[in-house]
């Protein structure tokens, strides 16, 4: 929806709010006149912040969350248990896992899903690097903590093929309603479904 | 709800989500993670515009609504009535009304209504502004759009006094349910109550 009334500068900002994920226009126009309304120092900062987030922010080395170092805080955290990882599609997969505070070992970030429908194919994915991380160390065990749908299955089928020879692979229970998102999913059942994991092999 | 997970520049990026307004946590980080996937160009814009629309769009010197030069473009299209002015708190205001497309004439923007209980008085807002232009100017109807609430009311009686001895001043129709927000009343509403505007003087 565009309104001539606009002025140019102010529909270009009302344009880029529009393209985030879940923001309509009406929101859009309302978190543009909220810029408007804040003091410059804040709409530096924030900018600021736009810049410096998407240019520093990478993959860790070792299981691909995001970081701004070579290695994550979770990875680097000694007190976690570097023997336990937990296999997720997403980033916003492992912040959910998080929240739980049910899981205290490590994680590997797979970044998404075997598709064929998207033609996504299990070498687009962090699952080549997943392998040659639990060869290459002694682990106790794999939890696979993908979305249950199709493609989540075909993925935790494959890689707990994969990692069979080597150590024990697990699923998080079915305990999430079917087409979910994981990211949504509430704490508490999160937290059941990581206790009720079945074995895959 | 700040983890110890997100890095650095991550989390600071969330912050500045975090308060907007109507954006919770899970959102923020939505619209975080979104940025790191969206390529540098797309954040350099985005930047830029947010820094443009900050510096570049005042205020209009005749109605106060917000423009990029010196007259918005309401004031400055001959084919709108100048003659008929309508009365809002707020720019979002005057976009709910635009986007009724009921209306045809011009603004004026007075910037909140009379609130004793939070100090803004009639002088805080461009109610002498208004004033000034309605006895310079031949006007033919000023139509007073306010939120139909104690300090809208009050708004609307203070002004239509003031403007009592220039010309004719009506005010919209109460189809508004008390307490809405003019902003997020639908379409045919707004209009239904630009169409039964009673008479104050």
């Amino acid at each position: 929806m565009i309104l001539i009334t606009y002025t140019k500068p102010l529909s270009k900002l009302i344009g880029h709010f529009e393209k985030f994920p879940g923001i309509g226009p009406r929101t859009a126009q309302r978190l543009a006149l909220f810029i408007l309304k804040q003091p410059e120092s804040t709409i530096r900062d924030f900018s600021e912040a736009l810049l410096e987030a998407h240019s520093n922010v990478g993959r860790c080395k070792k299981c691909f969350n995001l970081t701004s170092e070579d290695e994550c805080e979770i990875c680097k955290n000694t007190q976690r248990n570097q023997k336990l990882i937990c296999v997720v599609a997403e980033t916003k997969d492992l912040l959910a896992l998080e929240r739980a505070r049910e899981f205290k070992g490590v994680y590997h970030v797979i970044g998404g899903l075997i598709s064929p429908m998207d033609s996504v194919g299990p070498e687009l994915l962090e699952i080549r690097s997943l392998v040659e991380r639990v060869s290459k160390s002694e682990i106790d065990e794999i939890i696979l903590a993908l979305t249950p749908s199709v493609e989540g299955d075909t993925t935790s089928l494959y890689i707990g093929k994969l990692l069979a020879p080597f150590t024990k692979v697990t699923r998080i229970a079915y305990g999430l309603p079917m087409g979910s998102e994981l990211e949504y999913v509430d704490e508490v059942t999160l937290a059941r479904a990581l206790e009720g994991r079945t074995n895959l092999n």
